[in-house]
């Protein structure tokens, strides 16, 4: 029954690949208000898919971006299975980078170029096509299947905290599937057990009312960017250590064990280097390249704006200055500690004759998963069926605030299968996805309800 | 002859003030290459009203944006006055902050608001004016005058430096006078005998070839955005000293006769603060806050920009970032000098993994003028005329290069009259400039031919 399912999905290749472009078409941005039609067409789209599959489905209005929830239950006493992906994107600039337009989906070399084809549509979408395949061919599912497919994971919004709280019951499972993290490398598969967790925020200085004379003014009065600059250097030191009080309160050392079997990973570091076009490596000293994307925590600017950014000099002292900051935590790093100590930290250095404002954004914690786990044996078996290697058990440095809230509001652990790779550019111009990933993707979900539905 | 020159002046108030309006209308922003052909018609508008005269007037090409030279010397063995101006101004962003459009002129209270009303258009052309209304009156003017008007004053170009240099001979005269400086205060005007000097950079920081997912790479590579930051909080230290090599090479200490005039100067710190928003004056440890504006260099950022500076959170390692930085330099600092060390700093103490690029926009020294000589007395009284009091002796903290440039190619000083006030809103939002100050800036300057007229 599981070969008529394979030969199904081999049969519509070329079709899952024009819906999955007609996805990306929707330029589903979460962070920016001007893009609110399109939220609403991608939840449209992703609805109407799972509604004709025959799954009971709906469009759960939020506070912000709709949910699309979608279920089929008619295998009673089988597992039951929760899915979960996003359907909104990163804010596609710097325009000018993309080879192609990032919401006119295009394929070159084997790889499907478009915002979100990696990061979440391509990956989520792999499992809508798998359960399309187990009904078309067999009219059921070997197991119970839910759907939450949200449209504010870029932004970390409250609102699907509230709908896990309020649907409790109606979202009981047995375990969490969520394919949103990467192999480990080209023909490499992996399952991620663990995951980074992360605060975000935004700090503005403001200093004289409006932009002054700086021949004029200047001297007299504290510079917003002079002093955010200082704010934020006084965050490391020298060694690339962080110097927020209590920052690495509950930091779990990194097991010998695991510094073993991360060392015994392939990684070309040269490699590494060459693909992201830095001459070094560099960050917390004492830390191997992996140690310091999977096992420690980080904290970057990620953005930073004051005065003028424009063509040539301009002669000002400047009103204001923003930077937006991540933190990046690993377990058990409490996120909100974390937030606390951060702003307590900007407030207690920030200089006299500029105010400050802290704008918490969220955060969620990191996540370890028990690698010994019998989902975890299913999903590499599955993994195997599709990919046909068997897969390495990894971290990641990424965050998935859902899983979290998985475990804390439902009690179940979540399977990270991603198809995608480090190097498909997810928040990036130019962000892309294999077509034999996506491929293999759909085939590997397929064998996976199998294998789940075999455990019980 | 003298009242009846300034009894036209009276007469033609109304006309002085719609001509001004329509050269504020011209958006003539030097520092963005966008506004090219309003640079053309600025030029051309000053360069017509001074042929009408009967100036020999020409339009000079330069590499950048073009000068406007223009001689009437039909008073053979009077004194040879030069007066300078700029028809170029700043940008005018942030735009929404404009009560009204920028360059759509418009008198509220006694104020007319443009970009450039009073940095320069509005003051260098009372000069205009006041050689109108000796002309149209006498037929004649005391002294032969020669006016410089360009096009790059706040862009630093280097092409007006060329102008000087190919026409030494004709350009010779006694003295320049230039009105791009304030009063003292409303009702204190004041001639200006010390200029700060300025260097002005950008520097940029390039780490990864694009932006990274903060999560997949964070903690691996050097964030440029945290790497700059770095390196401006190194430019001062705790009592906003600057800690770059060198930086007080040649900084003359503030006698203490100038420490007292300056202290018994009319200043109400407390009105200083509330005008310009904020809570504390913040400088350089162990000086007061006119001596810190006048008399002691500065370091200030007028722009920092990197990664994502849009709404709401992005998850990046940013690829670029960039600041834009001026000094302000006191007698007898070297511009060269300091721009070479600052950038000796900057890269000296760049962290690996970035590449640092540096851009020298311009710089010029500082300049302090002879408060004895008979041209300042002969200001004076023509102020007293003008104004109706008589003017303190001040400094400035903003730079004039071309000051520095009439002493070092003409070998001659320069009468610094500015009719504006500090409080004008130069190089911000709502940028104005009294009609009152216009019109008595005329009066003063008709009465300052005379008095130059009978220094010989």
């Amino acid at each position: 029954m599981s070969a008529a399912v394979q030969d199904y999905i081999a049969a519509n290749r070329d079709r899952f690949l024009e819906e999955l472009k007609s996805l990306l078409r929707i330029p589903s941005v979460s962070a920016d208000p001007a893009y609110k039609s399109a939220m609403t067409e991608a939840a449209g789209f992703v609805h109407q898919q799972l509604a004709r599959l025959g799954f009971r489905s709906e469009i759960v209005p939020t506070a912000g971006h709709p949910i699309v929830y979608a279920e089929w239950l008619n295998q009673p006493g089988a597992p039951t299975v929760l899915v979960y992906g996003h359907y909104d994107v990163q804010p596609p600039d710097p325009l000018d980078l993309w080879t192609t337009p990032p919401f006119e989906p295009t394929v070159r070399d084997g790889q499907l170029f478009a915002r979100g084809a990696t990061d979440d549509k391509g990956q989520f979408y792999t499992h809508l096509k798998s359960v399309e395949a187990w009904l078309a061919v067999t009219g059921s599912l070997p197991v119970n299947v839910k759907f939450v497919i949200e449209g504010e994971e870029e932004v970390g919004g409250a609102n699907l905290d509230k709908f896990l709280e309020d649907r409790k019951q109606q979202l009981a499972c047995d375990v969490a599937v969520v394919s949103d993290t990467s192999q480990y490398a080209p023909g490499v598969p992996a399952i991620t057990y663990g995951l980074r967790g992360i605060i975000a925020c935004e700090v503005t200085l403001t200093g004289p009312r409006k932009d002054l004379h700086s021949g004029v003014f200047g001297g007299s009065v504290t510079n917003p960017v002079n002093a955010l600059c200082q704010l934020i250097a006084r965050l490391h030191d020298a060694d690339g250590h962080v110097q927020i009080p209590g920052f690495y309160d509950g930091v779990q050392a990194l097991t010998d064990e695991e510094r073993r079997q991360w060392q015994e990973l392939p990684f070309d570091e040269a490699a590494y280097r060459q693909e992201l076009g830095v001459d070094v490596c560099a960050g917390e000293a004492g830390f191997t390249t992996l140690e310091r994307r999977w096992g420690r925590p980080t904290c970057d600017v990620n953005g930073m704006f004051g005065g003028y950014t424009g063509v040539g000099p301009k002669t000002i002292v400047p009103s204001k200055a923003t930077a937006k900051i991540t933190c990046r935590l690993v377990p058990t790093q409490d996120p909100q500690a974390v937030t606390r100590n951060l702003e307590q930290f900007l407030r207690q250095h920030c200089p006299a004759g500029v105010q400050l404002k802290f704008t918490d954004f969220h955060g969620c914690p990191a996540f370890v998963f028990d690698p010994d786990s019998p989902y975890i044996a299913a999903a590499k078996s599955a993994i195997q069926t599709g990919f046909g290697v068997e897969p390495v058990l990894i971290r990641e440095g990424g965050s998935i605030p859902v899983v979290s809230n998985f475990r804390e509001t439902l009690g179940v652990d979540t399977l990270l299968l991603g198809w995608g790779q480090n190097t498909d550019n997810l928040h990036s111009p130019d962000e892309h996805f294999s077509l034999d990933a996506f491929q293999r993707g759909i085939a590997s979900s397929a064998a996976l309800w199998q294998k789940i539905s075999e455990l019980k």
